[in-house]
């Protein structure tokens, strides 16, 4: 349904079960530069005008996100502090092309490949963690990560054809399965297996 | 009640009524940056953390407004477009400050200070527009804009004591009008009495 090129390990969830309070201040962050970069967006292109109205709402519902997380980290007295990120949204956002159409393509898609990735793990995250309050939240933030993929595929769609956004999909869902499997770093929502937090 | 230290002149008025398709673009741009600006705001800033809950308020409703120009353009069959900007804003931004907690002080007070002047120009938009449908417009858009001014003073005081916030938001008042009043370029929301537009 996401199009990803690669199922997350369930060693991931161990990991994240293990570094709980870092994930969730590193989901807040997650959250926010994800507001962050429709906005971005909503200030790059004028037009079409039809993407201002979708893009305004996935800020929005970002937002809304961002502040269910706070609110969870304060219930659980822990403190939203600046944390270094994972390596993933810069290394995918190396992939954007230069030049117009490209570039615009290149973002929503690079957009809409973040949003499907953090459904596929909200959805671990609500089939694994012990934690009913967590189970719950991640079910609820699923299926809007969801909503806001196909968003994201059908912006691009308005500034190339269908055919050529499918295949730059495809294109890129490969070299973000390689950077979600190599990327280093402590255990974040985006992090591989592999990160060196199992030690933690 | 807002603070400012001059009085838009009624001949601004009249250049609006003459320029008004550039205006209604210009508004759908403010309103997009003024979400801009506290998205920025709530980038730069981790602590304290009340801060969040308040910003992302703004944003969501500086958004909401955006897409209700929009639709306005859009309903009008005015073609939302790319535009110069005033100098206004960026003459203000000259005005912050280096090094914290000064420049996040200052970057409150700025964008408290374009809120009470919209909220200002709003005030005798809805009071002298011969168009109904802008004047309850205007008149829908005055008190947020007078709220989103509250909130910026209240968050200033978050990084400094009252008093400095107070100060400062008098020295950078008395800044703002001379800026309002210098201004030069076409028709604007937030451009001078003087614009060149008189002569459109």
């Amino acid at each position: 349904m996401l199009g990803l090129q690669s199922v997350t390990p369930p060693e991931w969830v161990d990991q994240v079960q293990q570094n709980l309070e870092e994930v969730l201040i590193d989901h807040a962050h997650c959250e926010k530069k994800a507001a962050g970069t429709a906005m971005n967006l909503l200030f790059a292109y004028v037009r079409p005008a039809e993407i201002c109205q979708p893009l305004s709402e996935i800020v929005v519902e970002e937002l809304e996100h961002f502040n269910q997380v706070l609110e969870l980290l304060q219930r659980r007295g822990i403190r939203y502090r600046k944390l270094k990120p994972s390596t993933y949204g810069r290394d995918l956002h190396e992939l954007i092309r230069h030049g117009e159409p490209q570039r615009a393509v290149d973002r929503l898609l690079v957009a809409g490949l973040i949003e499907a990735r953090s459904c596929e793990r909200f959805g671990l995250l609500r089939q694994h963690l012990a934690d009913e309050e967590l189970v719950r939240f991640y079910d609820d933030l699923f299926e809007s990560e969801a909503r806001h993929h196909s968003t994201y595929l059908r912006l691009a769609s308005a500034f190339m054809d269908q055919d050529h956004v499918k295949q730059r999909w495809r294109e890129l869902a490969g070299r973000e399965a390689e950077i979600i499997a190599t990327g280093s770093g402590p255990v974040r929502m985006h992090s591989p297996a592999t990160a060196t937090g199992m030690d933690a």
